[in-house]
């Protein structure tokens, strides 16, 4: 007791709050990556890294009314967005041969916001339906808010599949913990299932059928 | 009484939800009209026309306080929009013909979120100026944030009488609300009032002089 | 007692009031003339006016949970976004002459809000970090969403000091703060530390150093 800390105590709280914040800083290098495309100063980085790292999890407590947003209340967010932005100003030149490399970070990234999203959602007493759209906005506005302010095509213009593989991570573990599977077993299969599906259009560069009112499909 | 159903409280309570419904899912095919332009996938279509769909009313129940939002208690406002967005999807090819219907299925949807946005805002006591702006924004930053979105010119870009219409509707029914009158004939005629400006303005082509800083009016 | 007003008061509770909204009027007047270059119609102006003079306080508001927002509560806010907005559209001829004097004045409003941000984050015990981060928000994001809006190149975009002096001015306010100084010093001295930095950059049109991924820096 006291100081100890009991492993399964450890294993069910402090773990996912150490992927949440890898997840974060993640997400804040690519943020600062379009900050760098952009030539901005170090400021802009840390800031378009902070609003990427952040902004889809701040959107989400909004929405359910989770006031005031997580890192207001608990600051080591933000501060993990600063530092990665400030990094990855000074190693700038060095991510551009790593790019890649940070395409499957960011995979990785994606695949833990969509299910903690869909989970937050799903502990605060949401509809499964609500749930997987709190998935899907966890993973990825952040990443839209940094198309919007870095003046990017957002990337729910591209047809890569981006927000198909956080619809489907987060169905899935919203269905299976509906079917009263383990949590763990639940949030391993989300994950994987969000990372194979974008890992697989990263590595063949997959993208899906697109419509336009010019289409003479009918 | 039981299963019943009283035509009066059908009439109060259940015909505006269904009305509402019907203004969110013409929203969402705007939106989706968009997604239509810019040749995005599926699930761009579902996820531009959500946002369309709910984004006003989102927005207006974060600023007024009522959270969490509408469509995380009522999650068949978001399965509209994703199924009015995927039906979208599938004609897109028929949508070029229907263009205006559309254009005036949306001034009945901007008609009927102005003077419910207002109603909302009344409802929970606000001023009748901060009111007024709950109808416009209800009524309008859905088709904003489609707009942003979706990297087209944003509506308040444009010269046409779209805010407009919305202010005036939304106005006229805060101001028959004050002077008492009963709140189906300050319904009607807000309604009414923001129909007819937007409909004009469709019909003639309407739109309101510019100003900038160029021009030597002075 | 009854109708006197203890000046001391007025000191600590009135003046702060006017000076916000004095920088509310500036900040949309800042916002007007995006709508003057874009040649919008009154409404325009009057939105953009409104979103950027009432923005970045209703976004800082909206983390925190202080629901709903304060121009709910106190319409004052938004009326004089609406005058600002409308008086610039029939003065716009006349900005063009005084545009350098109205990057003064809003460097003013920056300077304002960045400490009021900060200080109303402190007010409800956020994190210092956090009521850093609410000042640049307080002070920036009226102007990023302008940005957004109306279809120009964000302020985070350009290298100009403007984000640096807000953070500047914040951090400085919290730091004094956490020193104990009276709160009027503490004030005093953030907004110097924002306007100084702020108006050097303006008068020697000082930017910082960008950085890209092309860059042979390392």
């Amino acid at each position: 007791m006291g100081a100890w800390m009991d492993w399964r105590n450890f294993g069910t709280n402090e773990i996912p709050m150490i992927l949440d914040l890898m997840a974060v800083a993640v997400f804040a290098v690519s943020g600062a990556l379009v900050a760098s495309r952009k030539q901005m100063d170090i400021f802009g980085f840390i800031m378009l890294g902070t609003v990427t790292g952040i902004g889809g999890g701040s959107m989400r407590d909004v929405f359910l009314g989770r006031l005031p947003v997580l890192w207001v209340e608990t600051p080591i967010y933000v501060l993990v967005c600063i530092f990665a932005g400030a990094i990855a100003f000074f190693a700038a030149h060095r991510f551009r041969s790593c790019y890649r490399f940070i395409l499957w970070l960011d995979a990785l990234g994606l695949s833990l916001f969509c299910v903690m999203g869909a989970e937050t959602a799903l502990s605060v007493g949401a509809h499964p339906v609500v749930a997987v759209i709190m998935g899907v906005i966890t993973g990825t506005f952040g990443g839209i808010i940094r198309d919007m302010l870095g003046g990017e095509v957002t990337l729910i213009q591209k047809r890569e599949i981006y927000v198909t593989a956080a619809l489907a991570g987060a169905a899935l573990f919203v269905a299976l913990i509906g079917l009263q599977l383990p949590p763990s077993i639940c949030w391993a299969m989300g994950f994987l299932c969000c990372f194979s599906i974008r890992g697989l259009a990263l590595r063949f560069s997959w993208s899906l059928p697109g419509r336009n009112n010019n289409a003479n499909t009918g």
